[in-house]
C-alpha cells in the first residue's frame, strides 16, 4: 500500500500537494500513440520496458495499443505486472539466487515468462527452478553487443549457451537479448547509428554460429528510446524495448537527430510539481523537492517554461532555482514544474502518479491517480 | 504498508535476498552510544535528525539514550514520528501551503511541535493554521549562517521576525535554527571550524539584536555529523541536530580531523547487500544494485572489505564492481556489502532495514526487521 496521494481526482492542478509526480496526460497519450504507430509501420514488435513506469495501468495502455508485452528488470517487478494483468513478460536481465529463481518459475505458471542468461551455471539454475515449479521458462541468451555490462560474447560462446538451453527440458530457447544501453544517450545520430551497427554485426555473427549448429534465434530484442529507429531498420531485431519514450528524460533532449537538431519525436510528459518554500533572494528560490524527489545521476531537473531558470544545489529535501536570468520569477508559495533529468529512478521515488489533463491550458485538473505499483521492487 | 522484506528474523546473513539495506547492529549501537555520551559530556542537547533513518524505532533508541526529541524535514515525516511515539519534534525547515500547515498544526495537539520560518508571511500562515487547529506551535527563526539556502539574514531582520512570532497568540518564539549544511562535508578540520565560527558570529549578532528588543533565543539549534564538535564548543548552540552519525556515509570518511587523518569517531553501520548476477570478466562483476538501490549524488558506494575493488557505471538496476586490483574476487552468485556514498537518500529507496548481529564474525544473522516507516514521506 503506497502512502496517501498528494491529490484527488477532479482537483485543480494548483491544489495538488507537493512534491508530486505529474503526468501530462495529453503529451503522454501522444507519446504512446507515436511509438505504437512507429512499431506498426516499421513492422517490428514493441515490448516497452516497464522499469520506466512500474505501473500495470500504463503497461495495459501500451498493450492495448499493440505492444506484445513488457520488459521488467527485476522478479518483483514482473510479479507486479502479472498481478496487474500483463500476460507476457520478458525479464530483460540475469537473475541470480534460488529464492528469486523459484519465484520467477512460479510466475511462469501464470503468464508467459522469458528471462535472460549469460552463463552455463545460470542455465542449470533456471532449469532447476523450472523443474521445481513444474513450469516452462523461455530463455534468451544475452550477448554483449558493446555495452560491456552483462552478456556472453557474441558468436560461438553464445551459441554454446543456446544449445545448453535447448537441451534443458523445462527451458525453451527463444532468442537473443542484444541491448546496447550506453548507446542510448550518445548525442550524435551518426555515432548512435555506428554503435547499433556494431550490435547488429554481433547479432549476425551469433545467428551464423547458431545456424552452424542448426539453431536460430527467433527473437532478437533490444533498443531504447535513443536508438530504436536504428534497431528497427537493421533487419535483424524483431522487438523494441524502448521505455522512456512515454515520459522523456530532460537528458534525452540533448540527443541530436541526423539534421543536428535535438530529437523531438516525443514530448516531456513527466514532471515533478514543487512549491517555492523560501525565497530569500532572486538567485535563491528554494523548492521543496531535492534528492528524495528527483534522481540527479543524469543531470539536474529542468524548470519547465521558465526560460533562463536553473535548478541546482539539491540537498535531501531542498533544491534551489536560480531565476535571475528568467523573465518570470516565481514567488514564495508558488508552484513550479520541473522535468526530471532521469525519469526511471525519479519515478521510483514516488508512490503516486497524478495524471493532469490540459496542462498547457487555462484550467488543468487531475484526471487520474495511479499508484507506482512496483516502486521499490528491488528483488 | 511496505513491500515484503528481503529477510526473516533469525536467518543467516547469506540467505538474505538482495538488494537489501543492512544495519550492522553492533557498529550502529556503538555509534548511538558515542554520540549520546558526547552530548552528555559536552552538556548540550541532542536532537538527531530523523531524515537519516525515517524510523520511529531508531528515533526511540536515540531518545532512550538521552536525545530530547528528533528533527524532521517534512510534515509527513513528523506525522510518522508522532504516530510512532516520539513526543517532541522540530520540523527543521520552512513549510509552505495551507494543506501542510493545517496538518502540522493538528499534529501539535498530539506532540510538542516546533517549526522554522524565514518570512513574515510565513509567520501569519503559521498563526492562521494554529488558530484553525486550536493548537500551539513553537517557532524558530531560521537564519542564513552562510549556507545560502533558506533563512532570513542574521541580526535585525531575524529579530523583527522573532518579534512578529512573539506577537502571534498561538505561536511561541523558541529560538534560532542556525544550521550550516554545506559545512558538513568540508574536508579540512580548520576550514569546518572557520565556517562554524562564522555561524556563531551570526548567532551572536542575532542574540544581540533580540536583546535590544528585550528578547532572547532560548534554543539555538544546528550542527551535523561533520561539525557537531564545533557547535558544541561554541557556547552559543544549545542543541545538536546530527543524524548521519548513526550510519556514516562513505563520503564522510573523507573528512579529516585536526591531525590531518580521516575522522573515525563513528563507524560505517549501513550497507547495501548485493549479489553478483553476472561475471563476464574480472573487471566486470555486475551486481543487482544500481541507481534504484543507492543514491549516487555524493559519490559511488564503496565495496566493503574488498580493498582495491571499485563500484562504477551504475544503471537503474545494475552496478559494476571492478575487482581487478582486489586480492579477493567475488564470483557469480556471491553476495557483497557496499557502503552507500550518501546514506539519507539511499535509505529512502528501501522499505526495510535488515538488522544484522555479528557482521564481522563467523555467523552473522538477522536480528531485526524494521520498516523504513517514513520512506517516500515527501509532503
Amino acid at each position: 500500500m503506497p502512502l496517501p496521494s498528494p491529490a484527488t481526482v477532479g482537483m485543480a492542478l494548483a491544489h495538488v500537494d507537493t512534491p508530486a509526480l505529474l503526468i501530462d496526460l495529453d503529451a503522454f497519450e501522444r507519446n504512446l500513440r507515436r511509438m505504437a504507430e512507429f512499431s506498426r509501420t516499421a513492422g517490428i514488435a514493441l515490448r516497452p520496458h516497464s522499469k520506466t513506469h512500474k505501473s500495470p495501468i500504463i503497461a495495459a495502455k501500451q498493450v492495448t495499443l499493440g505492444a506484445v508485452g513488457v520488459c521488467c528488470q527485476k522478479v518483483s517487478e514482473a510479479e507486479v505486472m502479472v498481478d496487474g494483468g500483463i500476460a507476457d513478460v520478458l525479464l530483460a536481465n540475469e537473475v541470480a539466487g534460488s529464492a528469486k529463481l523459484d519465484r520467477l518459475a512460479r510466475l511462469a505458471r501464470r503468464a508467459r515468462i522469458a528471462v535472460c542468461v549469460d552463463d552455463p551455471d545460470g542455465v542449470a539454475e533456471l532449469e532447476a527452478a523450472a523443474v521445481k515449479a513444474d513450469a516452462k521458462l523461455h530463455v534468451l541468451v544475452e550477448i554483449d553487443v558493446g555495452g560491456r555490462r552483462c552478456g556472453v560474447s557474441p558468436g560461438a560462446p553464445a551459441a554454446r549457451l543456446a544449445e545448453r538451453i535447448a537441451r534443458s527440458p523445462h527451458l525453451s530457447f527463444s532468442g537473443l537479448q542484444a541491448y546496447y544501453g550506453s548507446a542510448q544517450h550518445v548525442r550524435e545520430a551518426r555515432e548512435r547509428q555506428a554503435r547499433v551497427a556494431q550490435a547488429v554485426a554481433h547479432v549476425r555473427e551469433t545467428q551464423a554460429a547458431l545456424g552452424a549448429i542448426g539453431m536460430r534465434a527467433e527473437i532478437v530484442t533490444g533498443a531504447g528510446t535513443g536508438t530504436y529507429e536504428n534497431e528497427a531498420a537493421s533487419g535483424v531485431y524483431t522487438e523494441l524495448q524502448a521505455g522512456s519514450y512515454i515520459f522523456m528524460d530532460a537528458d534525452y533532449a540533448h540527443n541530436k537527430g541526423g539534421n543536428g537538431e535535438p530529437v523531438d519525436t516525443f514530448e516531456h510528459a513527466l514532471f515533478v510539481y514543487a512549491t517555492v518554500m523560501s525565497a530569500p533572494a532572486p538567485e535563491r528560490l528554494i523548492i521543496d523537492a531535492g534528492l528524495k524527489a528527483f534522481a540527479v545521476d543524469s543531470g539536474m531537473p529542468v524548470p519547465w517554461r521558465l526560460p533562463g531558470a536553473l535548478y541546482h544545489r539539491p540537498s535531501d529535501e531542498h533544491g534551489i532555482i536560480d531565476a535571475t536570468a528568467s523573465r518570470e520569477r516565481p514567488r514564495r508559495g508558488d508552484k513550479v514544474l520541473l522535468v526530471p533529468g532521469h525519469c526511471d529512478p525519479t519515478v521510483n521515488l514516488h508512490d503516486w502518479y497524478v495524471g493532469v489533463r490540459g496542462l498547457g491550458g487555462a484550467e488543468p485538473s487531475v484526471e487520474s491517480l495511479w499508484p507506482v505499483a512496483a516502486r521499490g521492487a528491488l528483488f
